[in-house]
């Protein structure tokens, strides 16, 4: 893979033939470094009528609250990928029950499968990217915490399908791209 | 983007801090090259009772069968991606209804988010990437024609849930990686 990082010619943005996108090649040797988006695995963990939300320990928007979220690996399937997030970040283990929610937000060429699980076991405790780990009841959810849009976006879209067994996944809220918070402020902002 | 192509330093495998995985760093200035899985987005696309098809022109897999698709590319949401495939494929436009199905390749650490379309009008033709495009009912689909494990797994998720208004999105069959047709045959052989 190294020669990704290594092309050794002057680097031109150009159309490659046939393509119909300007993409980043190498004049000495041809090589096109493909860029594309990026998906983002995570889970609503439920056990009974709580949720597991972790607190940020990492930038961006370290303090505030999430679900298990994270980039999905090489070689990983979307669900193991979400499995492994719930435990990196509050050592659950889930069960995975359906997918809850297709998200765009392609300003930063991102895509999220969130699936809905269920806790194995209530013992949940921060792992290395978290100051905290908790569940909450949906009334002491701290909504005005949450660390992106998509986190509320799953919470309302959790709430929307419980009891539902099969039902078409949920995407973005009509209008919403992931730019800023239901209540208006900017998304992404770093501290 | 074109530093990620141009880490003038030694380019090393190594666990960054507070990683779990190796990633490729550059010793010298410490920049880290993530690898993440692809996005593949298409569509069964439906003209009454018949399903459109393309005859790749490309490899891998040229001469063979496939519903429409492609990567994502950076910025554009899965069912913008996959009606653009549509579009360049076989001069096709379609109105997605349900997001029929996600796939999992590992292997080549892929994802594969497939929809269920209806072809605005039956007027489709072979764009640049295609040798051939034409809609086939149920029984003369070339099933021992198709290109890839998943354009049969599609096909037939496309069957299984006609009717169905809302649904869960199929995965991959029980046990199936996307490594062998389902007639035994190799995938992504290229000839």
């Amino acid at each position: 893979m190294s020669e990704t990082l290594r092309a050794k010619g002057p680097i031109v943005e150009r159309v490659p033939e046939g393509d119909t996108r300007a993409r980043l090649v190498c004049e000495d040797c041809g090589f096109i470094r493909y860029e594309n988006p990026k998906i983002v695995v995570g889970a609503v963990c439920a056990w009974e009528d709580r949720v597991l939300l972790c607190r940020r320990a990492i930038v961006p928007r370290r303090g505030y609250w999430t679900i298990p979220a994270g980039y999905l690996e090489l070689n990983e399937s979307p669900a193991a990928g979400a499995a492994r997030e719930a435990r990196e970040e509050a050592e659950a283990e889930i069960a995975i029950d359906a997918l809850l929610a297709v998200y765009a937000v392609p300003r930063i060429s991102q895509v999220q499968l969130i699936y809905r699980a269920r806790l194995i076991s209530p013992a949940v405790k921060p792992g290395i990217e978290s100051e905290d780990a908790a569940l909450f009841g949906w009334d002491a959810i701290p909504w005005r915490e949450l660390a992106f849009p998509s986190v509320h976006w799953a919470l309302d879209d959790f709430r929307a399908t419980a009891g539902l067994a099969a039902f078409a996944p949920r995407g973005n809220p009509p209008g919403a791209t992931g730019d800023r918070m239901p209540d208006g402020g900017a998304a992404w902002r770093r501290e």
